[in-house]
């Protein structure tokens, strides 16, 4: 049987890495390196940086594969993510028969924790039906941490909760009814330009964790033109952007 | 100036720690420990034990103070949680300053991290309107995320948003409105006996991430009293508990 081994490495700052997930990167037999394709470069040779850099000896033995494109042109789009999951599945369970056979412990480096909006879980649940595999996650920090550690808040009120959502779910539907304070990732730029900014203040970061980190925080009225240069820009530069903020309403 | 480090440390396990914060703990000049008092002395013993076990030879200096009780007198929850954070702050700032003096690097030891549903940075900022002081804070893995990994699920539905919220909020108030999937933290146990179990699934862990965890995952309506009575007795053996339980509503 395989043991897939899904090991959380943080944001993107090698020294998110917790002593487990060294541990358990360095027991794998094979490591397994997805490659994104252009712009997303700087993703894969992140993970390369990760185990040249925290790895003893380098680490295990490392194979990169290329993953399928996401299919635009089918209209819906969880059934285009669905789709798209499928594809994915097909290619890691070649990848682990040819690369691994039919046992041993092939691990992934998957960006922040593997449990908050990373495909990486739902990749494996589809592999399973085609191998025996038995899956183990290890916990790691994501940007929301990074977010409010760079910007030193608490993620709630006190006492009190908070949601975490998609950029697309707040520009389609707005500000959930009764949250206080709303985390927004995966948002492909302004979401926030649907909510009066008058009424919210923001806490914004890209790249949080790394060297190249950017914060900007303020009344989001007074603010979000800024982000959204700053946003565009800091893209241009790198060819890709992560960005995440916190939105909390006015007392 | 006081340069405040907080730490977070994780779940409980030693090797939640991320290399940043063994990093960050062994530059400290002195490390101060709050003691919480009788019952939780596995905490304070947690703590040491991270300090021998994970840090170079032991680490700085440390020192540990006991914290002041809660008054339980005072009726108003946030009025009582307000008063705490400004006693605490006060024994804060004594044990810098006498411990510390006017500068030097002082950290403490955050269990999970220091944004989410934690005092220690309410508590800062107490202490820096009366000490000079700047803050940084390290992000660490959450109990929510020990919850999802070891019971191998995604805290999100595909795409979905999800909301954090405490027991406390889930018995007074119920299921929040539009919610599809809930943590909940920091209840003192059964605060989802509020909900019609027919309609929802839990996944609960004790102690995660720890030797000790304990894992329930099925329908609400099944595992609800299998639940509270593991709670009870795993709190009778060890005297105190840590428990965190993701619900999502059935399809």
């Amino acid at each position: 049987m395989i043991e897939l081994l899904l090991v959380g490495v943080g944001a993107g700052n090698p020294k998110h890495l917790t002593l487990e997930a060294i541990e358990v990167l360095n027991s794998a037999d094979l490591i397994l390196i997805p490659r994104k394709g252009t712009g997303k470069d700087d993703l894969a040779e992140l993970r390369r940086a990760i185990c040249r850099d925290v790895l003893s000896d380098g680490g295990p033995r490392q194979h990169e594969f290329d993953l399928p494109v996401r299919d635009r042109s089918t209209p819906d789009y969880l059934k285009r993510v669905e789709d798209w999951h499928d594809a994915i599945a097909d290619v890691w369970a070649e990848n682990i028969t040819a690369q691994a056979g039919p046992s041993g412990r092939v691990a992934f480096l998957v960006w922040g924790d593997p449990s908050l909006y990373d495909s990486t879980l739902r990749i494996a649940e589809r592999v399973a039906r085609k191998l025996p595999l038995q899956i183990t996650v290890i916990p790691g920090i994501t940007s929301v941490q990074a977010l409010t550690a760079g910007h030193v808040i608490p993620v709630n009120g006190l006492g009190a909760p908070f949601t975490i959502t998609t950029g697309r779910r707040l520009r389609d539907f707005g500000w959930p009814d009764g949250a206080e304070t709303l985390v927004v990732m995966l948002d492909a730029g302004g979401a926030f330009e649907v909510l009066d900014g008058q009424h919210y203040d923001i806490w914004w970061s890209a790249f949080a964790g790394m060297p190249e980190e950017i914060r900007i925080a303020g009344r989001l009225s007074d603010v979000a033109a800024q982000i959204i240069d700053t946003r565009a820009a800091a893209r241009a530069d790198h060819g890709w952007i992560m960005d995440v903020y916190l939105i909390r309403k006015r007392p």
